[in-house]
C-alpha cells in the first residue's frame, strides 16, 4: 500500500495537507453528536478541482476514505472522520466564479459561504434564496450535499430547487458535469437532483450553478405571540387556510422564548408561552400581511402592531436560536418533518413524550414547511454520565421518531441522515428501497472510498 | 417462449388486453414525428397497482418490452410503439385518491388528466401549478415521466418542484414508494427526482403525491405588442431587470399570430409582428402588472391599457396555439432553451437559419424560462417527399440545436428526449456522462423491457 500522506504530499501544494494534531482534531467533527470519534489522518483543503482530482486519486490507490467537508456546520454527523480517512476540506475553494445579472444565475466553489454569495448577487437585486439559520458559516457545497433548507424555503424552496448544474469529482477521480445552465431543461436522468442531498457519498461538488430569485423590494413581519403551543401551531394552519403564502413561518416554543430571555435579555416569556413570526415579501407583502394579522388575532394571538421593526428583530433572534450550544450525548436536536395538517397533534404528542420520559424538551420549526427542530436534553451531571437518565433521553428521542413517522412524517426535513440518523432510517425505508439505494451508491463509487457509512 | 397475449389475458380482467387493429394504430404513436412506425403487439388498459404489476410480470417472463402512455400527447415520441413491445395505457387508472386541503397536497393514480386534478381543488383555493399546454388532455402520470413545464412554471416551477411522492411499479414487478408526504425530506438519495423526467425507462408511475400552491386572489394580464420579435424578446429582460417575477411571460411571433389569425379571425398581425403576454398574480399582482406595463412602453411595446379581459383571451389562444397540427416530416417542433440573456440572440439566429434553409419558421416561447418553442416547416407537395426540401428542413433543425447549445443552452427545456431528439443528446451530454445513465438504467431495468430506445 503507498504511503497515502507522501503521495497526498506530492500531488498538491505546501500547506494543502495538515496533519497538526490540532487540526485533525477541529476537523474531525461537525455539530453533532459524536457516537464513534475517530481522528483522520490529515486534513487535505484544495485549492482547484484538478487538486481534488489529485486527492480522490491519491486516496483511492491508497485505499483511504474521503470525508468530504464544507464548514462542519452539519447537525447529523455527515462529515464525521470515519476510520482510516482523509478530511477534504472544500473551504479554500471559496470563490464566486461569475454572477449573471440578466441570466439570474451564479456560478461558485463549493466553499463559498451561503451570505457571502447573497452579499455578492443583493447590488444586482437578487438572492441566493435558501437561507439555513447557519448562512452566515455554511458553505454552498455543504448546502447543495445536504439539500438544506432555511426560513425563507416555505415560499422559495430548498437547495435542490436552486441548483441547475453541478460539477463533480467522481470517485475514480474524473470530473463530470451535470444539468444546465439554463432555468429548465429535460435532457437526460436528473442526475443533478441525485448529487443534491446524498451526503457527499457520490462525489464531490467542486462548482455549483445556482438560479436566483429576486430580493423583495418591501418585507413585512408579524410576531404573534399565544398562550401555547398548540394554539400557535393551529395558527400556521390558519395563515395556510386563506391561501396567504409567507416567505417565513417560524414556530418557537416557550423553552426556546426562555433561552432567548437568557442569552438576549428579552422580555418574550413575560409576552407569551409561544411565538409564531410570519414574514410576508413581494409586491404584496402589505396587504398579505394584513391578512395575515386578521387570521392570527382571530385565533388567539397577540399581534405586533407596530410597524415591523421588532418582529424582524425577533426573526434575526430566531435564526440565531440554536446559540452557542452544540449537540452532544447530553442534547439532541432532531429535524423531523410532518404533513402541515398533523403540525398540532405532533406538537401535543412530543409534549407528553418529554413529560413521560422526564426529558426536557424545546421545539423551533420552520411551520409553514411542517419542519421541527425538537430539542430534547437532560442535565449534565457534575462528574460522569448518568445511565438512567441517558436512556431516557434516548427513548424520548425514539419516541419522537416514531411518531413522527406514524404521522407520515420523515426522519429529516432538511439536516441529512448523516451518521446519527442512520439508526432511524430502516422505520422510513423499507429494504428494498435502501438497497436500490446501496446500488446506486455502488455504482458511482464500488470501492465505497466516499464518505462510507453515511447517508444511506 | 410464453405467448405474451395469453399470459396477459389471464392476468388481467377481460377488455383490458385490446387488439384491434384500429386501437394497435391509434396507440402506436404519440403527437411527435415517426422515424420507424412499429404496430404494438396489444395495448393493454390496467385498471390498478396489481394490474400493473401483472403485466410487467407477464411481460417481462415473456420477453416483451413495455411502452408506458399516459394521454400520448408527447412531442419527442417517448410513446411511440417499439418492436415487439405492448403499449401499456394508464388510462383508466384516472382516480384522485385523496385531496388533504390542511396539508395542501393530493394523491392521485397516473391516469388524471391534469386539467380534472385543478378543477378538483379548486374549491379548496388550491392549484396544481405545471400546466402545460397540454393539460386538458395530458396525464398527471405523463407530467411526471417527462418532467412537464409548463406557461406558470415561470413562477411556480415545473412538474419536478409539484411531486413529492411516487409509487412506482419497477421492471421485476415490484412495487416501491419514494419520497415523503411532507413538503421536505431528505433521507436518503432522491429517488422521486430520478423516477421524474425518466420516460418511463426506469420504471411505472402508478401514484403521485403532489403539492399543492394557492389560487391566486388576483390575476392581471398584459398583452404587449411589438413591431418585431427581437425587441419582444428584449422585452422579456427588461422584465426581469425591474426584478417582477410574473406568474407567466409567453412569446408570440409573426409566424404564431398569423396563424392564430387565420384559425380565430383574429387581428393580431395587423396590431404587431410580435406578442408578449404578461401575467402577473397574487397579492401584488395590479402593483407588478403596473411596473410591467412600464417597462414595456419604455422598450417601444404598445401594450393593452384596458382591464385584463383581453389579453386574458390571448392567453387561452397562446394555451392553444400548437391548434390541431401534428408534428410530422414536415413540421417540426423544437423544444429548446437558452440562458434567458441570449434570448435575443437565439432569436435573431433562428431567423438567419430559416432564411439560409428557405424554411418557414414560427417560435412561441415559455420567455420567462428561456424555453423557446421554434416550428421549422416545409411545405407538402402534392404528391410525395421532396428529398431536397428534407434535407433543407433537417439542416435548419439541426443548426437550431447546435446554435443553442453554443449559447449554453439544452436540447429540450420540458418536452423530453424522447425517440425524436436522441440523436442531439450526444452533443449535449458527453460519453462519460450518458454512460452513467446507462448504468442507472441497467440498474433499474436489467432486461431492458421498459420503454428501450428512449430518453438517453
Ligand atoms: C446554528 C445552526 C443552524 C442551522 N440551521 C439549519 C437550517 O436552517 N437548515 C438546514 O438545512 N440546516 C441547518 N443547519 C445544519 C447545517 O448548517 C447544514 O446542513 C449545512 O448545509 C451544512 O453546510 P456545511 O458547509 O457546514 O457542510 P458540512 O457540515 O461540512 O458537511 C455536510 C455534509 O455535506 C458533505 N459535504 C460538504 N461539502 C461537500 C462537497 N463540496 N461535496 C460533497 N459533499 C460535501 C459532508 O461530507 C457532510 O456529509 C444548521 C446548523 C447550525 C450549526
Ligand atoms: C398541444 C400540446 C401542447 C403541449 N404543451 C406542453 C407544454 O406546455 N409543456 C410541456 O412540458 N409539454 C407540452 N406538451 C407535450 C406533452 O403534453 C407533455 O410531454 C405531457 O407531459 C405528456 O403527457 P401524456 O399524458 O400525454 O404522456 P404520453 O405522451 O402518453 O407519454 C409521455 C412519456 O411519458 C411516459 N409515461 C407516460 N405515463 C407514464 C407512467 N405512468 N409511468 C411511466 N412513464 C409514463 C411515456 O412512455 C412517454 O415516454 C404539449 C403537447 C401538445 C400536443
Amino acid at each position: 500500500m503507498v504511503n497515502v500522506l507522501d503521495a497526498l504530499t506530492e500531488s498538491v501544494k505546501a500547506g494543502q495537507v495538515v496533519t497538526a494534531d490540532a487540526y485533525l482534531h477541529r476537523y474531525a467533527v461537525d455539530q453533532a453528536p459524536v457516537t464513534d470519534f475517530q481522528l483522520p489522518l490529515a486534513v487535505v483543503f484544495p485549492e482547484s478541482v484538478t487538486d481534488v482530482q489529485s486527492v480522490i486519486g491519491a486516496c483511492a490507490a491508497a485505499g483511504i476514505t474521503v470525508v468530504p467537508r464544507g464548514a462542519g456546520t452539519g447537525v447529523s454527523g455527515g462529515a464525521h472522520a470515519t476510520r482510516n480517512c482523509v478530511i477534504l476540506s472544500l473551504e479554500r475553494m471559496n470563490r464566486i466564479l461569475s454572477i449573471n445579472p440578466d441570466d439570474e444565475t451564479a456560478t461558485v466553489e463549493p466553499g463559498v459561504v451561503n451570505a457571502d454569495l447573497n452579499d455578492a448577487v443583493a447590488p444586482h437585486g437578487l438572492m441566493y434564496a435558501p437561507d439555513p439559520a447557519s448562512f452566515r458559516s455554511s458553505t454552498i457545497g455543504g448546502n447543495v450535499a445536504t439539500n438544506a433548507g432555511g426560513l425563507r424555503c416555505a415560499k422559495y424552496g430548498v437547495t435542490r430547487d436552486s441548483v441547475l448544474a453541478l460539477d463533480v469529482v467522481l470517485a475514480d477521480g474524473s470530473l463530470i458535469h451535470t444539468g444546465h445552465q439554463t432555468f429548465k431543461g429535460v435532457a437526460g436522468y436528473d442526475l443533478t437532483g441525485l448529487f443534491v442531498g446524498s451526503e457527499g457519498t457520490l462525489g464531490i461538488v467542486v462548482g455549483i450553478t445556482v438560479r436566483l430569485k429576486y430580493l423583495p423590494r418591501d418585507v413585512h413581519t408579524i410576531a404573534a405571540f399565544y398562550p401555547g403551543f398548540r394554539a400557535a401551531a393551529a395558527g400556521v394552519l390558519a395563515v395556510g387556510r386563506a391561501r396567504v403564502q409567507p416567505a417565513i413561518m417560524e414556530l418557537l416554543d416557550g423553552g426556546t422564548l426562555a433561552q432567548l430571555d437568557e442569552l438576549h435579555g428579552s422580555d418574550l416569556t413575560a409576552r407569551g408561552r409561544a411565538l409564531l413570526l410570519v414574514q410576508t415579501d413581494g409586491f404584496g407583502a402589505a396587504a398579505e400581511a394584513e391578512v395575515v394579522r386578521g387570521v392570527l388575532r382571530a385565533g388567539g394571538a397577540t399581534v405586533t402592531t407596530e410597524a415591523s421593526a421588532e418582529a424582524e428583530r425577533l426573526v434575526e433572534l430566531r435564526r440565531h436560536s440554536r446559540g452557542a450550544e452544540v449537540d452532544d450525548e447530553y442534547r439532541v436536536g432532531e429535524d423531523v418533518a410532518v404533513p402541515r395538517s398533523r403540525l398540532v397533534d405532533y406538537v401535543a404528542a412530543l409534549e407528553s413524550m418529554a413529560a413521560e420520559h422526564q426529558v426536557k424538551l424545546k421545539v423551533v420549526a420552520h411551520a409553514g414547511d411542517g419542519n421541527l427542530h425538537p430539542t430534547f436534553w437532560i442535565d449534565r451531571q457534575g462528574t460522569g454520565v448518568d445511565p438512567v437518565a441517558m436512556e431516557r433521553l434516548q427513548r424520548a428521542l425514539d419516541d419522537s421518531i416514531t411518531a413522527a413517522l406514524s404521522m407520515g412524517g420523515t426522519i429529516t426535513g432538511e439536516h441529512g441522515v448523516g451518521q446519527y440518523k442512520l439508526r432511524w432510517l430502516g422505520q422510513e425505508q423499507p429494504e428494498p428501497v435502501r438497497e436500490i439505494q446501496r446500488r446506486i451508491k455502488d455504482l458511482f463509487d464500488p470501492a465505497g472510498i466516499l464518505n462510507p457509512g453515511k447517508a444511506i
